[in-house]
């Protein structure tokens, strides 16, 4: 397959440039006997959607979704589900100036060396804007798997960081709109983001995501763990750069008497660096996680592009971006990670007769 | 395809425990034409194989690979390529005290939860010794992309790092057994691996990856972006909890003003923050990117294990292993990666008419 | 890749049911650069449209292609191609009987069997509407491969075959309704066809099909033979039963003498009994296949069903159905084999370095 | 995936030359709690390879396969299972004489056209010794789906044929050295090939299948039905030029009253025109499928093949060779069923919740 397509048993194929008329995809591979929650897709596409914020792009979109096929009655029907998000609310002509340009750390100049001809409207397929049909197959696959709660929240907006050692209450992830679950820390994210977009620059940033009710044995040894297919997952969602499970790049500073998960009298682990993974295969623990993500790099700031025949031209900030991407990318994250639970739940099914 | 496989056009397909009579797999999709290095590959697997130094496993294998098809007069032949790794110095006996017992931090109880039966003696298929396999096959796709040249070192072990900063000769990586191109900092590693082992205990550890002479253009938009499968190969290796490209999580705390990689007169980049990719595609400057790995879970102490009837239990420690994997990890970070760059540059073929 | 996507490296993903508000798919893995002909397209959709004459069922729909990404400026860009056609002229009220009714030789109750839940409307997910998408896909396959000649035509309708002796003028099939390039031969399938209408039943019938063009080469060894990507491919057409290529099941009455493709003094084969393939592999021949049709299982006269409590029930023919299918299947063989003969092309072009 | 791989869910990856060291596979995907039946794959085996009577090819092999991995304690574990089959009576002087030489009707010339570079040795690749591999995976394959009986005969040899009106004792198609399950008919086909070997010639046949004890359900919608995949599995078999499944051809000349599979009181379909699948989805009724084999390539008749400089060249036949392929291939086409109705009844555990 080709790379708009993801999974193996439950299946996202996607389409789409940013400024085309629609975004769309079919996820194939849905179980038939599933009620199917509209609202709650709806309710992740506004999660998801630009303008929903002062902290976020001003491009106004309602992201409709609509299903086209594979839900009868309300219940799917095992067939492919066909999904589709007009654009409304493009405006192609900021990008004119874009034509011949190469905007540094955009996927601009690779594009046109990799296929010689691009849409460079707007990023094209490179834009974010195709994560919104991720957002909808996501919302979709969580529902294969109900028991199972996905939660992200934002850890991290540049230098500043949510204290590790809070205990914290998940429900109030969006009662901020930084998306971060603590109050202060979530105040400290927005007025930075908000400085950043004031100076005309922007933020990197860090989600991190907690599973729970996931069962023991989801995951496919030697090269589908299910880490390794949360990794693949994340880094394909635009501007990450790193992924770590459990205990992560800190585990490299450990040793394996500290590392190492006991059990306990009562046949529990009594602690979780594994963050819900042995072996690639879950442990019934939560699934513990972080992504980490770039600033954006769009900014309002002149900067030193390329053109077309390689001289190099000085671009200017144009077109509506986010400061700093986290807060919209939560959903994107739990998206994603809803697809590979569920495509790891059905896979298991086969695991054993 | 289930778990043993993975690549798109070029596809490793493996199997094999630990303790059975020979690990092996098909590569499939390895272009004709290609004059085939026997010792390179016979190199690689040197460089892996247990009992190498007086820092890794003493299980002595001589881990020679046969190629059973594909090949003929020194050349391939387009067809699959059967590999087959006969595993001579299996002490099963070493393991029939584990046959109803879970160790910590090992998949012996996911593969028991997951199967319901499974092959205990030494780890089975989770045991590292099926990525044998693997840099047998990585060096074969290695070939397929000469000019493109893939180097893995040892960065970090337990708490000491290699300073950033230094000008590293990669000449000079096997010079010392831990793999760490820095002398001074090679005799730390070497030292504090010594130290573990002394003590019973083990390390992790960070391996860093500077890939040079990948062409612009590898890598498929949306959700197979070259460092994507990256970071599903590396997290497929046994121990790795942590990926980073570029940047990495370094990045989140950065503005883009810092991080954007913008250009000169000359048309070049004038950093690299990107790690080689800009929206998953190759841009033709280096491909950086580090793995974590966290402490070998087996260790010569006493730990609270479980029994199959969910009671704790004393595990001691048995076997042969590393105190720290990482010097012997560095071949099977370049395994993969050669694997995922040959792949993409064979996807690549198909981009443009 | 569960059941709704076909291809490798070109992949099509389809999505819709008959009276569902739209059909459509993705096709991914498709080359930049190409100008793309979308008269061509439409053109392919008209021939396989309803209503398109009187020997036709008289469902109106424009099926008029909506492409809505991966082309820019009339230019493929090598991003995924996202197609649209809308449902119109969807007749559900027809269908509310057949509710609880399985029809003979219809899809009713296995679906139900399955999934425990369907859109028995107009055969949900089973009805021949579904290849509408593959007949657009397939148009723009063709485009990849602009050598390739790929001409169906309708050799047989119940009884009345063409006569195999003929030399046929293939640019004459769509001068007649029957798509059958002979005129007198095309006069009776025609007949025979208004026959069958007239008395509430409906007749089987063969398409053949005959590629020039095609470079040697295509076809993978072992499994991906180009003749058994082929075979699946006119399978999944509606109402197929049969395939053979070149001799076909006339080569199981044959001597090796006979039937071995010998050559002559100008190094070319004097007879093309392998249709064009040798060991799976293009020879560059003609490739020559034939496709069987079951009679249509929609006819006006009663017939015993079944209902969902598992008991008889008459079923008296409605909806708007062909009385036989083969004049307007001619594209949709056409159809999958460009999906199947350009997919091939791109997998080739990783045969050898 | 490359061309020698097959399957979704259970897949095997195959590898091997006629003569080289050995064949082999690795099966992927085979659930764990398997009791594995050693005696059986045997049997297959031996139904299979060469030497077996006096109508087969004298190559003497012991065909004795090695299950590298995957089974514990005679037990499926749920990994991946390893076979390896050695070559032991691989007589390649026989084929010196071909290193410059394109026989007719082989795959010699393709291969060279496609890849350039060739093992030539008896048929290298595209040999029907990888056959074997195929026979033991589907032996293996035949174990996840006991309630399934695959039964193939040899119905026609040459011109002669098997009476369809007969009454079939299936438990005799071992009872004759044509695999025929009727004692005359047998004698003649016995005759016939007998025949053609003291002419030096070859005949080609048909082989019939029936599948007892399928599940309704199995097969998906659109493209993977389950014809579609029988149909791909028998074309990819060497000298193989047809499929039909139930009426198959004979529909074309059928009216729907007739071909129609009505319900009878006891809500049983009162005929079996579908083979067993109604819109690619088993019905639970018999599979019933035809498969076509021309002619063996290789006869002992001078005949007119070509060198590799483009000029004619008199080929004689040598090495050993089957006058008629059908006795042989009936355990390749059972397996080849085995293999695709287990990977089907696998990818059916996810078609509801």
């Amino acid at each position: 397959m080709p790379g708009s397509s993801f999974g193996k048993l439950l299946v996202l194929s996607t389409f789409g440039e940013s400024h085309g008329p629609a975004i769309g995809g079919v996820l194939d591979g849905f179980p038939a006997g599933i009620k199917i929650d509209e609202d709650f897709i709806q309710s992740q596409m506004d999660r998801r959607k630009p303008g929903q914020s002062k902290i976020s792009s001003q491009r106004k979109e309602s992201d409709q979704v609509q299903i086209l096929s594979g839900v009868f009655n309300g219940i799917s029907t095992g067939t492919s589900i066909g999904l589709l998000i007009p654009n409304n609310d493009a405006k192609s002509k900021d990008y004119d100036h874009l034509k011949d340009s190469y905007r540094p750390s955009h996927a601009d100049r690779v594009f046109q060396q990799k296929y010689g001809h691009r849409d460079y409207r707007g990023g094209g397929r490179a834009s974010a804007r195709e994560t919104a049909v991720r957002v909808a197959a996501g919302a979709l696959a969580a529902q294969i798997i109900p028991k199972v709660k996905v939660q992200a929240y934002v850890s991290a907006v540049g230098p500043n960081s949510l204290n590790p050692a809070l205990d914290l209450d998940l429900s109030q992830i969006d009662a901020h709109i930084s998306r971060c679950p603590d109050a202060p820390t979530a105040a400290i994210f927005e007025e930075a983001i908000l400085k950043a977009r004031k100076s005309g620059d922007s933020l990197g940033g860090i989600i991190s995501c907690r599973i729970r009710g996931v069962e023991p044995g989801l995951g496919e040894p030697v090269f589908d763990k299910l880490h390794a297919n949360l990794a693949k997952a994340m880094l394909s969602i635009n501007a990450v750069k790193g992924f770590e499970i459990g205990s992560g790049f800190a585990a490299a500073k450990m040793k394996g008497s500290e590392h190492n998960d006991a059990y306990n009298e009562h046949g529990e682990r009594t602690s979780n660096n594994a963050g819900g993974v042995e072996g690639g295969i879950s442990t019934g623990a939560d699934l513990f996680f972080r992504v980490a993500f770039k600033p954006v790099a769009t900014i309002m700031q002149d900067q030193q592009g390329l053109n077309s025949q390689g001289e190099p031209e000085l671009i200017k900030g144009k077109g509506r971006h986010d400061p700093c991407v986290v807060p919209r990318a939560v959903p994107i994250v739990e998206a994603m990670a809803a697809l590979v639970l569920a495509d790891h739940y059905l896979l298991n099914r086969s695991s054993k007769i």
